[in-house]
């Protein structure tokens, strides 16, 4: 088996939808995603996934319904199951996610956001 | 619950040893870790793990039975459980792993590289 490589900062060229996360990794029955996004997402909880959130590039606003987390290039996040979350974006940031295979992006809500299948980059 | 921020960038600067991961976030039975790397490390493998490299600054190679593949900065790589594999920095090397949490630096070789008890950075 040929084992290759992934160039982050070419997958996110690739990129042109805000909010639609593709898959750069698969692992471990986890996924690493890679997403742009712009603007505000939904409040949203994934009941049986943590999910994490590293900033590659930008500035995210990662807001819980008792506290906010600001996160810069290079800072991350696990935001714990069950716990609901919005993301906010004011200006395009890069964000790459660890989270289980399964994990829909939207959670607990369903919505036009809710993306059902997730392409590799 | 008070969630908490990483900066990746600030816990490195804490890491003195090359070759000892510390744990950078824990998530579904999974590690975030992050390692700085110089030199050789050992042939091994992990026959129940699959192991994601992602260069933060610097350049790995890893050397496989049949294959080398070079990570520059941004550049990530799954090697698959069972595949042995030889991680080789020649200047230091800041990485980030993810793997299951019981994963063992070394695989399947124990020596005096060997880190049973990992810390948190």
């Amino acid at each position: 088996m040929k084992i290759s490589k992934v160039n982050v900062h070419e997958q996110f060229e690739r990129i042109t939808d805000y909010w639609h996360p593709c898959v750069a990794a698969s692992l471990n029955g986890q996924h690493v995603r890679i997403a742009k996004l712009k603007g505000e997402f939904v409040w949203h909880r994934h009941d049986d996934a943590d999910e994490m959130f590293y900033v590659i590039r930008g500035r995210l606003v990662i807001r819980f319904r008792n506290q906010e987390i600001v996160l810069n290039e290079g800072e991350l996040c696990v935001v714990p199951r069950g716990v609901e979350h919005l993301p906010v974006a004011e200006e395009e940031v890069h964000v790459l996610l660890f989270e289980p295979a399964e994990t829909l992006n939207t959670g607990n809500v369903r919505n036009e956001r809710t993306i059902d299948e997730l392409d590799a980059v």
